[in-house]
């Protein structure tokens, strides 16, 4: 469909990209290209797209970030890969993932669709209003999944216990289709209140995570 | 070092480790055993033991019970996979886990490591009196990131995409060791403050989940 792409960006997210078209044989940072992908900061999306001459297709592969971001451009559309990236690792990372694909017209979906496909993704449709509610769920799976486990690493830590038995038990988790097993599923208000008093006890910054989890799990969990 | 185990309870933990020890050539459930392994819920472990008469050893595989649970009995110890267990899988659940093993004496000690390494697990020293923080942990660890995951897929399903496309993104995170990327990580904080917008709007009851997992991955991972 397309055969020469300039990607602008060489963070975690246009380095993985730009390695995946290479691979692919799309003619990268060539002359005349007939789709130009932003993989530059939030925001320096508008800046950059206003100092492009439009014509080529221009996307970007924000979650946050509206469509109009691209403006004055109208053959635009956004491809958003559902996956963090490190820089120690290549093109691969994007195997598996999924891609928020959001569009305007039936072409720019093709395009979008296209160049999911091509990057070896898993394209799905998001309205660009729903950009930003569908953001902040990946903000909970991934960056909020940090927050987790170095909550659970210091408490685990200081009982003199290993962090590193943490992860065999949050993968399983995930394995187990997240099903709910432990004190707030037996309805064990004995152990749950014994949590509190031993973190408070310990590490009361974390009073206010574990009596707000707790809250959460109760309610959207059982 | 010990051949005859009797197993108590066949829920979830009691199932897996009775047919991992038969796999191991353990003779369970035979008469005059050396070995009573109490896999019965918190609350019935003191009862179930004040019921055994002294002799064999006895354990149980609780993570946040105190040993004296297990009075009047001496010869004690607890061994606690560090792992969820579902009823849908076998013994083959405990591969690759860790467990607590918590005891009073060198006797209990060499036992209990004994055990943790037959049912298939990596064994670690648990003080008795660091076991309700180390179990609030594995609850951060496991429990919470059902609770995670349920509200994340609340948010992306109320945008319209697909909540499966949500979960190579949390093993990735969990693969690329915990590193948090996204807006916190970034100081993003006109993202943060969309977020913040988006969720009031549509799940409100949210709100303070989001609140406080956004000041905990703040403070714990930046």
């Amino acid at each position: 469909m397309i055969d020469r792409i300039h990607v602008i960006g060489s963070g975690r997210v246009g380095s993985a990209v730009a390695a995946r078209l290479r691979e692919r044989g799309i003619a990268v940072g060539a002359d005349e290209p007939e789709l130009v992908l932003l993989c530059v900061p939030d925001g320096a999306i508008a800046d950059a797209a206003r100092g492009l001459t439009p014509g080529p297709w221009l996307a970007h592969v924000s979650g946050a970030t509206p469509l109009a971001a691209l403006d004055p451009h109208e053959r635009r559309f956004s491809v958003h890969p559902l996956q963090t990236f490190t820089r120690s690792r290549g093109p691969e990372q994007l195997d598996g993932a999924w891609a928020a694909v959001t569009s305007e017209t039936d072409a720019a979906h093709a395009v979008g669709t296209w160049l999911a496909e091509t990057l070896g993704l898993r394209p799905f449709e998001l309205a660009d209003g729903a950009r930003t509610l569908y953001h902040a769920g990946a903000v909970f799976a991934s960056n909020y999944l940090v927050a987790l486990h170095r909550a659970a690493s210091l408490l685990v830590e200081s009982a003199g216990a290993p962090a590193a038995a943490l992860e065999p038990l949050m993968r399983r988790t995930i394995e187990n289709g997240f099903e709910l097993t432990g004190p707030i599923s037996r309805g064990d208000w004995a152990t749950v209140e014994a949590h509190r008093a031993a973190i408070h006890e310990v590490h009361p910054e974390l009073d206010e995570l574990y009596e707000t989890l707790a809250g959460a799990t109760l309610a959207l969990a059982t």
